[in-house]
């Protein structure tokens, strides 16, 4: 992939079916200009090159992140050495509270968490299930948790799931997707009988940003706790959860922050809980003094009462490479660069693919959306298969959205510039 | 490590507290012989080499195994080629379906369950956190769940945590850890109010082997179900769930199957209960069409109705390796050398611990034997300190035993009896 071609060369490689891009718009060379000036353009050789000379651009990041090279040689080395050699010795030389040192370090670089309220633990499904199930705990009597019908299909079967388990309502939010949940529109639907609210900071279908902190000042308002979802937020926006005492929040690592496919989630409880939160999976890990292999289950002090099963050694190592990344750059400059990236994702897609029945169904204002553009077509599909046939990897989201991820830490201005290009020959 | 010295060579490079051992006991020379002539021998080459001339013996392949040096190989691939290159377009070229795919070679090779029954997912805790909620679900209103006070901590925590959110019992078997739970004292503590036992098939203790047909039939008699803890049988032992008509299983695959610390764990639902079990964790992946993304949880059909989050990908990887490898051993041979490392561990513990205040903590007898052998001792925690600080890696288990794993592919019957020499040494 050349970065540094003009337009019209690049157009003359391509089957030539687009005109011109109109004035005023983008042009590559543009693209290529702000990438030579991009501060965290060196970050994207930290990433393992893509084997494959038929990807023009990498576009889902915000599914998958792409592997670090460093992940490689932490592979092989906790294989060799740590696993290889120390062997059993691991667990006692770091291995058994590594969960909560990188919990802290992903709190510090990328959460807003200070230390000791952040876990690395399971999947984010079993995470959301803990949490929800220990904040509901912590409201007896009430009776109805509150989520939003466009929120993750995870997070709104975990919700029912508890509900029926429980006995409770579940209150839906018939939210607007690019458009909420509102403070507003969340204050209309909770009142006394609200034990908890759960909702996505980032939504995965439109990128619609929440506002935290009015949102869970809301909810505390009317007595009830917060459950967030950091899926889409965590390593691409500036999460705040101290900061907006958020109660419980959870999220996983393969996407911003490279954690590998499946790679274990985090689990965050803020500290006044701890102590007083309850949740169902009670295991080894998650008792004080786990060796002692006493009699009786006692939870730990703090947030490793959150905990279950054994510490995933194997999965955390690429977490703790893409935390220290994301440490590293500052989620203040990723967030600037997400918005960068978005913005001429929304500039290209209204100049070249609105008239071929494309729209923007993530919030317009950069300060609603995280780091992913989602545009809605009638044959979104089929589109996107024909996209990723054609080198340019996005998903699609049912019913009629195609997510372009514009990860901040590997993703160009060139290669997202490209894409667009490429979407609108496929679609003339 | 030579294997070809004599006894008397070994003695001499010791510190030479031992006088020789008495004439009737296995020799360096005999063990060296039994190396020669095990035909599992050629396959501790598939082992990452131990990069630590201070290791004696590495005895603890029963809390964590040896990782394959395939393994190595193939996280290096998964990272250039199907995570880094193939990305995101992995979860439909395999990755989605591996958990599910590698539980049915798991069960082929180790468990005795036909295709359909197993998968690969969460950790052990949470496994058994939900086939003991499907359990007890499916056996409404009956009160008590029975287990064992010598069960591992995780399964008695789950246990208790379990009974305290329902509104149960726990009936605790109070056996004796080297000659129990027996068909006869499961069936003396089970009765109409039982709605599941859940017990080890092979106990983390004292390496108890019980009978998983008869007790399976015992707690079928009353009508309960029972939920096995396979963690140290599955790879040492020949399993056979479909057989025994067991109900529910669980274990883990980081002993054993060399997949690597803290490696997704094993679930099996007998094929009988599908469509009729409930495990209370709704997630994406355990429903119905799991990228519709569809309104309202419907659980798969099957045994993935028993997953909830995204599938461990980067996690399963050493587990897939391990799994091969049993399968190209054959459970049988493996369950052979488990036997005779085991015969040898007791007979050298006979003749030259016993005197200095050893005791057998495991049965006598290898038919209730796994492939790992306690031995009880006042100062257990300490002797084990200087052991492993002698290179002699084996661990302690409160109050007073000392284990000594007998992984049968990665140790040699002389690695064992250097071992067995040592400690006498330190014990003396």
């Amino acid at each position: 992939m050349t970065t540094t071609a003009s337009i019209t060369e690049y157009a003359a490689t391509t089957r030539g079916h687009l005109e011109q891009p109109r004035t005023g718009v983008t042009a590559l060379d543009d693209a290529s200009e702000l990438d030579r000036a991009d501060p965290l353009a060196p970050f994207r050789e930290r990433f393992l090159p893509i084997d494959d000379p038929g990807i023009l651009a990498y576009l889902d990041g915000n599914s998958l992140g792409r592997p670090l090279r460093r992940t490689a040689a932490r592979l092989t080395e906790l294989l060799t050495v740590e696993w290889g050699t120390r062997l059993v010795r691991g667990w006692s030389e770091g291995w058994m509270t590594e969960p909560e040192r990188l919990g802290d370090r992903l709190g510090a670089a990328a959460l807003g968490a200070a230390p000791g309220q952040t876990i690395i633990a399971d999947q984010t499904t079993v995470c959301l299930y803990k949490a929800i199930r220990a904040a509901a705990a912590m409201r007896p009597g009430r009776r109805e948790i509150v989520t939003d019908v466009h929120n993750f299909p995870t997070d709104r079967y975990v919700v029912e799931g508890i509900a029926a388990e429980l006995g409770m309502a579940v209150r839906w939010l018939e939210t607007d997707p690019a458009a909420g949940p509102t403070p507003e529109s969340v204050a209309a639907a909770i009142g006394p009988d609200t034990a908890l609210v759960t909702l996505s900071h980032v939504a995965y279908s439109s990128a619609f940003l929440a506002d935290m902190r009015a949102i869970t000042a809301a909810v505390h308002r009317v007595g009830a706790l917060v459950v967030w979802d950091l899926c889409h937020s965590v390593g691409s926006v500036d999460v705040r959860l101290d900061e907006a005492q958020a109660d419980f929040a959870a999220g996983c690592t393969y996407k911003y922050l490279s954690g590998g496919p499946g790679a274990p989630a985090f689990l965050y409880v803020r500290r006044a809980h701890h102590g007083r939160f309850h949740q169902p999976i009670w295991g080894w890990v998650g008792r004080a003094s786990p060796f002692a292999m006493a009699d009786g289950y006692r939870p730990a002090e703090g947030v490793r009462a959150a905990a279950s099963g054994t510490p995933p050694v194997v999965g955390m190592t690429g977490v703790a490479d893409g935390v220290e990344l994301v440490a590293e750059v500052g989620i203040s400059r990723i967030r600037a660069k997400a918005v960068a990236l978005t913005e001429l994702a929304v500039e290209l897609a209204d100049a070249w693919l609105a008239p071929y029945g494309f729209s923007l169904a993530s919030p317009r204002d950069p300060a609603h959306r995280g780091a992913h553009v989602t545009l809605a077509h009638a044959e979104a599909e089929s589109l996107t298969a024909k996209l990723v046939k054609a080198g340019v990897i996005v998903d699609f989201r049912p019913p009629d959205g195609i997510r372009i991820g514009c990860s901040p830490l590997s993703t160009s201005y060139s290669d997202l510039w490209r894409a667009m290009y490429r979407i609108a020959e496929l679609a003339h």
